[in-house]
């Protein structure tokens, strides 16, 4: 099953929130514009596509779901641009990075211009519980981000933090898509809350499928270089299954140890740290538990009204262990 | 007459802003609540002063009004926040700045946390139009910066570019102030429309009188270090009349012309550029003009309800361009 067979039931609004956020790139200033036109455009995304399907159960209504929907691929765009401007990334989709071509001060400045363009989309709904989840989720999201930055090179982080750290900084905004989808279509409560922790369980599994990717990935396919993770410091799920097996001599504590060594040491520590990954059952061992985390997101489903959408969600939780990039 | 009489009609609900935007500083994360405790709780400012000035000629609603002056003051402190991250300012209201402290990586995160705080305050006036307003001006404010970040070290602008600059980064945020404590206390349009003008006219003559004294004030007045404006390639009203009046031996024209030159060279021309002004009767042209808005903000003051916050807003406009820091 592909990712475009199971937008199929959404296809055509997807578009919509294409040309949508095409539109944004509309701008009196020719340099805004510029910039806008660079990163937007990226064609049909899994977060808007889980609101609008989260907003099939009931009350489909386009007009409030289409702006959500763009709200919620705009703030996540606006969190690329921060989290590349940060990282000092300079590939991202394939493509140099805002901060690569236009330096870090515009990286910054355009993401708030995003952030607050979202809002807007947001606002248009005029449902004040999704606005309100909406600036929530920002805050979550840095919030989760300054954890990050703040643990950035320390060895002595325990999978719990970890996962506290990918519920804040990508979970969450799973769970806005598909919770505000399903308060847009008037569900009733329990299914808010089973669409919601679907979006949640979700997102966990995403992003330790991407974790897994930075290690086992190639760079064509992710559109970044692979190894970006412990280039920054960050400690994730495969490094942290590293660390207990190999307690001693090993690339990453090497790495993290000593962020001053020359790149060209630092580039083979990651090298190694992939090929030991790489060559263990450690990817096994985190696609199982990204597969629980699928497999808890569809735990509850059931309980939704059975139809097509319902089943495009499960298709998706199984798409997303078995991703590629 | 000193800010905190005029303050006196709205004190005791500053007083409640004060409150609110220290209770922001209370999350669970202690590494989060530390760089909010640095950053918030400067006192009793201006613009959420102008919310609640303009909330009293109608139905001064405090449920709503305060979050919306709360909203505004953490809208401001967190684009700050962001300045100073990307000009690399370490001193900042007489502190170090946050980027100075904690890294420029946590500076944009936590301006990002401030920004959605901010919209969550936003949104708990429940006001769509206000709410709407709110993240129009984040965009504006951010499109402004973008401007002035690919105009720097440029020396070929217009005052006409330099007014629609400051219109967008400062007055966008002091006419937000105005207008929604208006629309927040049911004022009819025209009123509405009054009070929107005088914010931005206001904000024009602050941001002009700032720029003054980025040449004439003092480090301790301004708390952070005067000619920054130079130092960031930014072209402001005195150095854009000091180009005028010297068009060919000219320090700003050499320091924008040669960007790297060596750090002492740099302060030399920087020092030399504050003299000149000092020494010429440009600070006297540029009050002027603040002090034409600051005029153009009262001139139709007088369409409104004849009470103490009236009297309060024009003596808020003669003190801003009597203003040391």
């Amino acid at each position: 099953m592909q990712l475009s067979e199971i937008y199929q039931l959404v296809e055509e609004d997807l578009t919509r929130v294409e040309s949508q956020i095409k539109a944004v790139t509309e701008v009196d200033s020719p340099r805004l514009a510029e910039l806008l036109s660079h990163i937007l455009g990226g064609g049909k995304e899994i977060r808007p596509a889980l609101t609008l399907l989260s907003g099939k159960f009931y009350h489909y209504n386009l007009d409030l779901l289409l702006p959500m929907a763009t709200a919620v691929e705009l703030m996540h765009t606006a969190t690329l641009i921060h989290d590349d401007a940060i990282d000092n990334s300079t590939v991202r989709r394939g493509r140099p990075t805002i901060n690569k071509v236009w330096g870090e001060d515009k990286a910054v400045l355009l993401g708030d211009y995003l952030f607050a363009k979202a809002g807007e989309f947001a606002a248009i709904t005029g449902n004040l519980r999704v606005i309100m989840l909406f600036s929530q989720t920002i805050q979550i999201i840095s919030s989760g981000e300054l954890d990050q930055a703040f643990d950035a090179f320390n060895l002595e982080q325990t999978r719990a933090r970890y996962l506290r750290r990918i519920s804040s900084k990508t979970a969450s905004l799973f769970s806005l898509a598909t919770e505000s989808g399903a308060i847009l279509s008037q569900a009733p409560e329990e299914s808010i809350k089973v669409l919601r922790e679907y979006g949640c369980n979700l997102g966990i599994a995403f992003q330790i499928v991407d974790d897994v990717l930075d290690f086992v990935g190639t760079e064509e396919e992710m559109g970044k270089p692979v190894g970006s993770d412990l280039a920054q410091g960050t400690l994730t799920l495969p490094a942290m299954l590293l660390l207990e097996r190999y307690p001693d001599d090993n690339p990453v504590k090497e790495l993290f140890h000593n962020r001053d060594m020359p790149e060209g040491d630092k580039k083979k520590k990651i090298k190694q740290a992939i090929e030991l990954v790489g060559n263990s059952s450690i990817v096994k061992q985190c696609y199982e538990a990204a597969s629980d985390y699928c497999a808890e997101a569809c735990h509850n489903l059931g309980l939704l009204p059975d139809n097509l959408s319902r089943q495009a969600l499960k298709d998706i939780a199984d798409l997303v262990i078995s991703r590629k990039r």
